[in-house]
């Protein structure tokens, strides 16, 4: 039974077959559907280079069809075209190797224009400072570097979840909106909730993580997050996508470090499967992986290092300095084989109230940042798993436990030893293909000046 | 090279054994880890029934084991153990084949207590009013319900992604913080973002999703969604989890309707697969699929066959009202085979601007809701591709199209037909689970009156 009396779908119209198929089309009447990429006029002849999802080609349009010919001659870069014809081999000494599809060529027979372009205020892959980049995204996200760029994102999330979801993970949706600014410190997003009420924007998901971790022990979350940060360098966004994942039953952050390097393992196996051409665009290579275990040093080894070799003593520092994090990539590069390299060992002044401090070594966390290719892409640790022993932390720290009341009943009702970390998408995805500014490697980047457009 | 000079992890703990994986180390000794489920205490012999992230079993601690015996005595609901223990397999009378480990129990050796809980304020796993279940939401959730409700969430989220990368689309992420609220009508969070400057909170991908159809034609997101309604119904939530599509080069919105109903289909296949165990703890039953296409109707065809059936006459209404919905549902689960139902034709003056008016039928548009179990879970439509039309669509509505001016450009340049579909994750939820509130069905809701905790 059914009532529904549109007409038909038109399945007159040839099935449309994706570029990258074509070759299995050959000589054959076919219909690709896309975007005029670059129209080449030679008059008696017209070149178009079609693209759609799956890849570009180029169309010719020939005298021998004077409709399409003269249709051709009409088009610009990003109408949106169906065109019929046939697919043909090139002849060997045109083909363009390079290319995905330079050795076909589509004879168009027809064309029809799906929708019409304007004519673009710029060329599109020509190259663009930063403003115009972002005033344009709708526009500027269609180039082959933005594509690449936001694929490349696409396959770095996905491959988190698998990997985490082949370990026994869950995913949650932890909650954006929360509460007062229990945690205090942060820069904030506030607002008005209602009745008078004050709600906050979350900075991450670490309290309903470790929540999470008295249900299914192993859990992931993948979301956005958000940092009022007043800041307009090209290290700050002030709404980011975090990875975040938390586990249960640990010995210390140790594990947690294994977890995490196996993970950052699977993921050069999963990009060099699904995005080599995309990493090709960048001329980026895929991260250097050591054979062995990726390198862990104490946060006053690193110190202690950049000293021997560089004379410069940091060794008072609570903290790396980005000079410290880029030399220390550099160095691991260069002599210990790797893109990646373990700092753990922050002191205990530098890292949040949840944070395990080393019984061995007072003063000292069970934590670490993950550096790679000059910077911190993520932090993690062991948590406090003991409810007096937090409460006594977050007293020391200067911090209401009253405000965390929610929070506390997972330690209350029996929280296993656990740790975690988490890690921006943005800045991982800039990291991996070499990008200058991590607002690049954000779809819609929001800073203090900009939101879509430029804040008047 | 590994400056890392921690004592070295403890290898000679015993490896943990997951309580699923028991029944391959029968008879051997093995180590197990989890939270006391239920302690009872028979004196001689205390049983404990143990839970990991893999399941449950029952471990008995006998009196050739004084110290353990002593200290499973001591244990309470909730605390965290590891045990070492010799796995058996129970005589046959003793077996609980309604249980999956219901034919093995742990003779535990030694009990090692890694986090201790208070005494409970309730029975974990009794019958909670609502406030109750929220108010603790961090030990609530631990229950065998809760448990399994967001296993299934987890799970239906995994494959919608799954389906969707299958058919070639792109996952993005679409930004939560936008401008002035351009699309009005909605309730938004608005807040103060930076020097005096207003922005608003998400209400839906929607805007975002159109213009990426023009970057990868198909495109999805799953993410967090904002909605300021003064309501505190068991149907409203504040804020949700949407799973969005948008799909280029279609037809008409019967091309999004039947990628939906081939997702649905796998939906249920992936349910089958990965949650019968979960469902079970509800009673719930898969969604009834029909053996051919989901029922369609267009709306005023929906509407007359309620008058025909049931002597109502709501032909003159602009919308389905909740008992049509659950009507609708209703028939087509005993008359159709099916507990989807699409509607389509939904007057102009009730869709949003962006939505195509079927040409052959003034007045009306290509959008549709599909019906699911009593409720609309979701709304589509072919959107308007064109530039001028859009454009005066806006206008139509009372909106100002240069507040849309990001937006537009991606029909200024070309964008496809196409169509799409959002869908909110704790709805589905809720439906697929038989759930009486949508609340029960989100993690940490937050509702008029609460964010964790009641708001004072």
């Amino acid at each position: 039974m059914n009532f529904y009396n549109l007409p038909p779908i038109n399945y007159n119209l040839p099935m449309r077959t994706l570029i990258t198929d074509l070759r299995t089309h050959l000589d054959t009447e076919v219909s690709i559907s896309g975007w005029v990429d670059v129209r080449r006029d030679h008059g008696k002849l017209v070149f178009l280079d079609i693209r759609d999802r799956s890849g570009k080609v180029q169309a010719v349009a020939l005298p021998n069809h004077p409709e399409a010919l003269a249709e051709a001659q009409k088009l610009r870069s990003e109408d949106v075209v169906r065109l019929s014809g046939l697919a043909h081999k090139r002849p060997e000494k045109m083909i363009k190797p390079e290319e995905a599809q330079g050795d076909i060529e589509l004879e168009i027979t027809s064309i029809e224009v799906l929708s019409k372009a304007q004519e673009l205020p710029f060329d599109k892959e020509t190259d663009l400072n930063i403003e115009t980049l972002f005033d344009y995204r709708p526009l500027t996200l269609r180039r082959a570097r933005e594509q690449a760029m936001f694929k490349v994102q696409a396959e770095i999330v996905r491959a988190y979840r698998e990997f985490l979801v082949g370990e026994g993970f869950t995913e949650f949706q932890a909650p954006k909106i929360v509460g007062d600014d229990a945690e205090g410190g942060a820069e904030v997003f506030r607002f008005e909730y209602f009745n008078g009420k004050m709600a906050s924007l979350a900075t991450s998901p670490q309290l309903y993580k470790q929540i999470m971790v008295g249900v299914y022990e192993r859990v992931f979350s993948t979301g956005t997050m958000f940092r009022a940060e007043r800041h307009a360098t090209s290290r700050h966004l002030n709404e980011l996508a975090m990875l975040d994942f938390e586990m249960g039953f640990i010995e210390d952050h140790r594990d947690v470090m294994a977890l995490l390097e196996r993970l950052m393992r699977s993921l050069n196996t999963h990009l060099a499967n699904t995005s080599a051409k995309e990493f090709a665009v960048f001329g980026a290579e895929l991260p250097l992986l050591p054979e062995g275990a990726f390198p862990v040093m104490k946060l006053r080894e690193a110190q202690e290092l950049i000293k021997k070799e560089t004379g410069k003593d940091k060794t008072k520092e609570p903290d790396l300095e980005p000079e410290d994090e880029r030399w220390l990539c550099e160095y691991a590069h260069e002599h210990l084989g790797s893109d990646y390299v373990f700092v753990t060992h922050y002191p205990t002044s530098k890292r949040p109230f949840y944070t395990m401090e080393d019984e061995n070594d007072k003063g000292f966390t069970k934590s670490f940042d993950l550096l790679f290719r000059g910077v911190e892409i993520l932090s993690g640790s062991q948590r406090v798993h003991d409810h007096a022993m937090l409460i006594e932390k977050m007293k020391a720290k200067g911090l209401d436990p009253e405000k965390f009341a929610f929070y506390l009943q997972a330690f209350q009702y029996g929280l296993p030893p656990h740790g975690g970390t988490g890690m921006g998408l943005e800045r991982v995805t800039q990291k991996m293909l070499g990008l200058e500014n991590v607002k690049e490697a954000c779809l819609f980047p929001r800073d203090m000046n900009r939101i879509d457009v430029p804040l008047k």
